[in-house]
């Protein structure tokens, strides 16, 4: 945990990004459809391009800080990087919902964690834009039209399947089963944003919680889908506690960078 | 072995595409830095984009023809789609250059690679552009602002590595002694290519050559790099005889359309 809230929440935001962004990108050349592919592929691109953004503020904002350089995540001496942001930091250190690192599963899968995240990142950015932070701000306003996009095509995808074919409908609900456990920390706060929130610069989860769940019930009745319960949910992964699935994806993510650091080749 | 050599040829152009699409997106997420891992995933879209227009033109063609469908790959009966085409053939039925399906080795090799045939490319849709097949040209015109960035980038990445460290210099000098014999094949034309030269449809390769050796002269330059003698060369790969990492690619590449035919989660 670092000292700095703003740090903490552009980090969380950066890493949302960066580790669905990569997830994604584990299809490409492997989707259903060659068309799917590129668009899939085209969405993971979206998501590492905004984790940059992301990561190069933070890199910035730490960079400035007065305090203690050790007290920040990788590197702990010399200037903090984008890339270092990215690839050098454990899994402790990432602050990404849990809902984002996990597998892909089938094809399925993969579409209903897109759906439930661009659901929540479509009316998150919408409010971010608004927020007293003006480098967030232009983040958010830059990102939200790329999200528009991602919830559309994952939307369109929910209902082709779900009112598809038996086994498709089938998978979805396995999914289903897999990942909305995962949906409720999505609007349960870490300490930095309840830090965050009192002065206006992040995003007040409860107001936004009501808006994803009218989109999930809409997209859900046309996917001839059913809505579950709340019941029990996981959380800890914005406050760097994660499923086994994180590890993996770190490991493949990152061995590059870490094998020859700061080698270009 | 088709009948048509105007099929042959747009999947030959169609298969370069794909295969060393399908290699770079190999990269994506393990990238040396994330903006470069941007930019060879981005060429990567590219070129599928265009393999994607070129299988259409393909399917096309095939459907239309009075040939038994018996005589065509993949499938053998029915409609030939695009992804058909894509999942469905045998490595010996594929007529990309034995350049494009090399393993990616390490950076430097990706990006030689890479530079050598956007440096083809960038010469051959010139010249395509202006040739008497319509769709063809039309694709070509398209395809050839995205092979000037392509060759752009990867010509700097070459300058950089080759006039770079010591390790890095050793590198492009490792991946020339893998790659330059394959290059040759480049300028080696098939026969669907001898063909559709004299009836003004395909791109006269004897033409290009020098283009394409002065461009790579030009770029080892700047680079520090030695051109080497041209040596013996090895072809096959347009007329469907591969290296054995083909295989290996198509396997990766095609296990879930050939696990599931025609599913879609």
């Amino acid at each position: 945990m670092t000292k700095d809230p703003l740090i903490d929440y552009t980090l969380h935001l950066a890493d949302n990004a960066l580790v669905l962004g990569h997830r994604n990108s584990e299809w490409t050349g492997h989707g259903p459809i060659l068309e799917q592919d590129i668009a899939l592929s085209n969405i993971a691109l979206d998501q590492i391009g905004q984790a940059r953004y992301l990561y190069q503020y933070a890199a910035g904002l730490i960079n400035s800080s007065t305090t203690d350089r050790g007290a920040y995540p990788a590197p702990r001496t010399g200037e903090a990087t984008e890339d270092g942001l990215a690839y050098h930091r454990d899994g402790w250190d990432f602050k990404n919902c849990l809902l984002v690192e996990q597998d892909n599963g089938d094809w399925a899968k993969t579409i209903l964690r897109q759906f439930f995240f661009s659901a929540y990142q479509y009316f998150f950015y919408q409010q971010l834009a608004g927020r007293k932070d003006g480098e967030l701000a232009a983040i958010a306003e830059k990102s939200y039209k790329e999200v528009s996009y991602h919830l559309r095509w994952s939307s369109e995808w929910v209902i082709r399947l779900g009112d598809g074919t038996e086994e498709s409908h089938r998978r979805m609900n396995d999914a289903l089963d897999q990942l909305w456990r995962l949906t409720g920390e999505l609007y349960t706060p870490s300490s930095y944003e309840k830090m965050l929130v009192a002065e206006g610069i992040a995003v007040d989860l409860t107001a936004l919680q009501p808006l994803w769940e009218q989109r999930i019930a809409d997209v859900f009745r046309q996917a001839g889908l059913t809505v579950p319960a709340l019941g029990w949910q996981q959380t800890g992964g914005k406050e760097g506690k994660h499923t086994e699935h994180l590890g993996y994806l770190l490991a493949e993510m990152q061995f590059l960078q870490r094998a020859y650091p700061g080698n270009e080749w």
